[in-house]
Order: structure tokens, then sequence, then C-alpha cells
């Protein structure tokens, strides 16, 4: 069997019987049964991710995929192509946001070079896993074969197994490659059956004029491609990025190993919803870490059933959302392991 | 000058011109400007507070202020009165949700009880400033007198004092007191000029039916005391609740001494805003932690100018809303710290 179909066959959904379980221990801390909300659905979803009710905080990890993108070429964002290579070598030098949050959030930071045209010095922090040099432009033909596609999810599918292995037990999938808004739009477009218009934002900062040719560049390039959303792998080859393409492996082997995955925005939740695509049972390993000013990310976390945890007008990516999202993660396992119970603590429940 | 009308003559906004400065630095960080949304604005408001663009992560403490009511007395709450002073103890051991979300955000807890009906061991953590044994109830006359209002409020404005003087430079004014939500709703209505109906809630989770009664007492109460909002201080010592007024004092005294304040839920922004309307200068060192399930929450919030930095489908009070939000500020000071600038980390500029 290929790899892809390998993995694909190893994924099943959580074992929601736990929850229950869960759901009493939380209604006898010490609080009106349901009074923390989100706090306490994200602590049952933990336990039941985990199969444990003796949740521990969380050893988060940050894999930031970098690539490059030959639509970039045509004018979709306002930053030059050049910025993927510099911010890689800032992430590895850490000064850029995701280095920040995620450190304040005491997650560590790997970045994965799947398709930067350009070359890297060695470093701790960098798994080079080069399938290209960027993709094609979507534009003119398929952004990558078929063999490339799945040449990237097995990267980013080793990555994650990867960091499983070292012990890290809640991923975040974030990305940089100047130009990935478009083909994210194109795959939230195609997979969620909307309009190129209702996807399709202004990335780092497009102008009005810009974001109008923008949205008319995704309807060309869905026109061309004509995507056919029950193949996803020939969709994400035809319109994807190939650190896109490694963020689905990377969420597939997440999946597949029963490790918790926290989505970040536009670029990152495009991989997810690939791999949810895929595979429908891996859904239930994913969170989603923050709503995006970016409008596809919402539509696709719609699909994808999923809630976000935090909305803070944020349209970087990198991952830096999820980051944040972590504290709250954080806070939700301090809620269920630290508190007193009304027995323990000796206070009256409701009369 | 008595002591409230002193502290409130040395309240002043916050000195808004270094906003254009801390603008420049955030667009100077390595990522598209504006692109961190609310972290951004947070890190600038942050920066205008503290007077200062080099930041430093915050020391913070929430104060849990504990007083019991007379009207919990009239059922408004499913849960009998002495959990007010179980809670206190929970609180001292350490074993209630505030313990876990502020240790979580490595900020500390003070318990001050202002007026439980109940007397507590000494503990360090316990601040003791009981001004009476809880109100009297507010459907059957005024819940204090305006001596008691005033003691209260020179309570909390102390524990803020003493707290500055220690080093803290993030105050959180949370709360406990079995049925405040029933006061807090009807400070909302009196100072927000709108129906009981549209601030009343189901607090610790009255049914449908406890929740329609509620309503006709908050109604009741105004009826009766005809609260004048331009006369704050009468409003808040006729409906209010000694452990609001000590908030009032606390947020009051922080913003004398130029030190943010981040409200959390209802009962904790009736607090802020007895503060504000005695003192609008006062509002600019509040932050709005979250917001409540609690409906009267997010009028009072509305009043005070001031948008929630989470939405997590909370409603317990104590500071736990506020305390999530110190992780959120944690971000945003890491990010204004630590990330490199487009120049020193070699990055271009858009186009």
């Amino acid at each position: 069997m290929p790899e892809l179909e390998s993995l694909l066959s190893e994924i099943t959904p959580p074992d929601e019987s736990l929850a229950p379980a869960a759901q009493d221990r939380l209604d006898n801390l010490t609080k009106p049964p349901g009074a923390l909300g989100r706090l306490e659905e994200l602590a049952k979803r933990l336990c039941v991710m985990r199969g444990s009710l003796e949740l521990t905080q969380p050893r988060a990890v940050a894999a930031v995929f970098a690539a490059d993108h030959g639509v970039a070429l045509s004018g979709v964002s306002p930053y030059p192509r050049e910025v993927t290579a510099q911010m890689v070598l800032n992430f590895l030098a850490g000064g850029a946001a995701i280095n920040a949050l995620a450190g304040q959030a005491g997650a560590e930071v790997r970045v994965v070079d799947v398709g930067v045209d350009s070359d890297f010095p060695d470093h701790p922090h960098l798994i080079k896993a080069k399938v290209a040099r960027g993709t094609g432009n979507l534009l003119e033909g398929p952004a990558m074969s078929e063999a490339q596609c799945r040449q990237a999810i097995a990267a980013g599918a080793g990555v994650a197994g990867e960091l499983i292995q070292a012990g890290f037990d809640l991923l975040i999938p974030g990305e940089m490659g100047i130009g990935n808004t478009t083909p994210s739009a194109a795959l939230a477009a195609a997979f969620c059956g909307v309009e190129p218009a209702a996807v399709t934002g202004r990335g780092t900062g497009l102008d009005d004029a810009g974001l109008a040719r923008k949205k008319e560049l995704v309807a060309q390039a869905l026109e061309l491609h004509k995507p056919d959303p029950a193949k996803p792998l020939a969709v994400l080859a035809a319109l994807g990025g190939l650190e896109i393409a490694a963020i689905c492996g990377f969420c597939l082997m997440a999946a597949a190993r029963g490790v918790p995955v926290i989505l970040d925005g536009l670029i990152s939740c495009a991989g997810g919803l690939c791999a949810a695509e895929l595979s429908p049972a891996a859904r239930g390993w994913f969170l989603a870490g923050h709503a995006s000013v970016e409008v596809g990310q919402r539509v696709m976390l719609a699909r994808l059933g999923l809630t976000p945890i935090l909305d803070l007008e944020m349209r970087l990516g990198e991952g830096t959302g999820a980051a944040l999202a972590v504290q709250v993660l954080r806070g939700a396992v301090a809620m269920l392991t630290e508190m007193a119970t009304f027995d323990s603590a000796g206070v009256s429940g409701k009369e």
C-alpha cells in the first residue's frame, strides 16, 4: 500500500466513551456546573483525546512549514517572494512573532523547509525536507505534480512522527510562504463549495484593488483546474502549496498517533481541511486556535465543525493564534487537575 | 476633604502621547502592520498606561473580595448563603478556579473579607477588612448606609494601595458573594438606563422560573430606590454590595496610582462601572478580561467603552476570566519586547 494510503488506514476518531466521566469530574469541581464554559469543553476534549482523566500540562510544539509559491510572481502579495527565506532565518534566530508567542506559551518552535527557493545553513531547529524550490503557478498549471504532493504530505507526516516520538503531545502546524493565502483560498472554495469572493481576503495587506484582483485570480484558478472535491489529493496538488500539503500530512500523522492538533489561521486550516477531506476521522483530533480576519478560515472551520478558542482579530499565520490558544488549554488542564471538589473542600452544592 | 473625594481628585486619564511611538515600534516588527490585531492594541495600551515603550512582564494579582448579601435570603440563588464563607476557605486552601487559573497565569491571589457573615482564622493571603456581616436586603431598604459604602470603598482602595506598594502592576478585581448578581444587575440597569430584563441573567444557574422571578425582583428594587445615576455613591449604597463597593475603591486607587486593572465578569464590572461613574477618567486604566455569559456584563462593558479580550462563555466570576486574559497580555508584552525589526532581521518590507 502506498505511504499515504497506509497512513490514512491508521486513522480512527477519538474514543468518546470517556466523555461522561470527564463531565462528572468537571461537575464535581467547586463551581456551578458549566460555569467555566468553553474551558470545560476543552478539558473534556483533551480527556477524550488523551484517553485519560489524569491530564498533564501539554508539551507543545509549533512546526513552521515554509515554502515558496509560483503564484507569488503574479502579484498576489504586497511583499516580495524572498521574504519567505528571510523569515525562515528570522524564525531560526528567534525574532519572529511565533518565537515570542510560543516561548510565552511554553511551546517550542521547529522550522521545516519543505519548498523554499533558497538554501539554508544547518540549524538545530531547522528540518530540511525540501521537495522543490517552490510550486508551479496555479494560474498556469497544477501547483504540484501528484508525486510532489505525496512527497510533501510524507514530509509533514514524518515531522509529526519525529516530534511525537520526541515526546511532544500537542502539535501546532504553522507556516510561512509569500503568496500562500491565494492557494488556501482556492482550496477553501473548492472543498467548501463557495464562491471565491467568500473565501478570499487581503492576506498580508492588499488594498481594495489588490483584493478585487486576487478574487479574480482565485476564480481563474478554479476555472482552469475545475477541482473535484471528491478527489482531495488531486485538488491539493492542483491548487495547494508544498507547505499546505506538508501540514496536511502533519495533521494526518497526529491523528493516526492520537495526538491533538491546534490549527492556526487560513493556511494552517487549509492543510487541516485537506487532511479531513482525505480522512474525515482525522478532524476529531483537531482544535481551532483562533478565528482569523481572513474570511476563508471561518468558512473552513465551519466545514471542519470547529469553534475557535480565541478571536483577537489576527491574520499573521506562522502558528501565532494557535500558540496563544495553548495558554487557554493550559488553563483548562490546571482547572481539571488542581481544583477541589465540593466534597473535598466542604462546599455546599445547590439547594 | 473626605477620603473618597480626595481619592477622586487624584485620578487623571492615561497620557496618550506615547501611542504614536508605540505604534511605530509595532509597525517596525517583522510582521505586516496590524497583523497581530488586538494583541497590538493591547501592547499599545500597556505602553500608554505604563508610560514606557520598554514593557516588562506584568506582576499580576487577583484580589477576591467576598461579602454576603441580604437579598440572598429572598431566593435569588440556587446556592445557600453559607457558600460565600465556604468558598473563602476554598480560595485560601488553593482549591478554587481562581487559584488554578491565576497560578497558571503567573498571578497571585489575595482574598479580602469585606463583608462575609462568618469569621475566619488568620491566613497570609487573607486580608480582613470586614465592614459588616453582609448587606441589608435591597428589596426592603438600602443595601448599605452611605457610611458603610464609603468604608467599603476605602477598604478596597486600601487593598489596591498595599498591593501596588508591594510591587504588583496589574490588578484583577475578583469576587465571591452568594446573591451578588442581583445587586450587580440592578446597578447595571440604574447606570446604563436599560430595563432590568436586559441586564439580569441566570447567575450560578437559575432555571427559567427563577430567572423570571429575579428580573421582577430587580425591577422591584429599582422601583423602591428610584436610583439617580447622577448620584453614583447613593446608587451604589442603595443597590450594591460590600464587595462591589470595595471593587469600586480598588479600581479607583489603581487609576489614581496609574496601574492597569483587568475587569472580570458581571460583579467585577459593576464595581468598575461604579468607579467610572464616580470618576470618568478612571476608565482609561481599565481593560476587559472577557465577555461573560451574564448579559448585564456586556451592557456595562459597552458603557465603559471596553472590548473584551476573551469570549469563552464563562460565568463564574472570582476573577477567572481576567486571570486567563493575563496570558494574552503576556503574549502582547512578549511580542513587543522580543520580536526583531525588519531592519535588524534583514527582512524586506512591502514593495
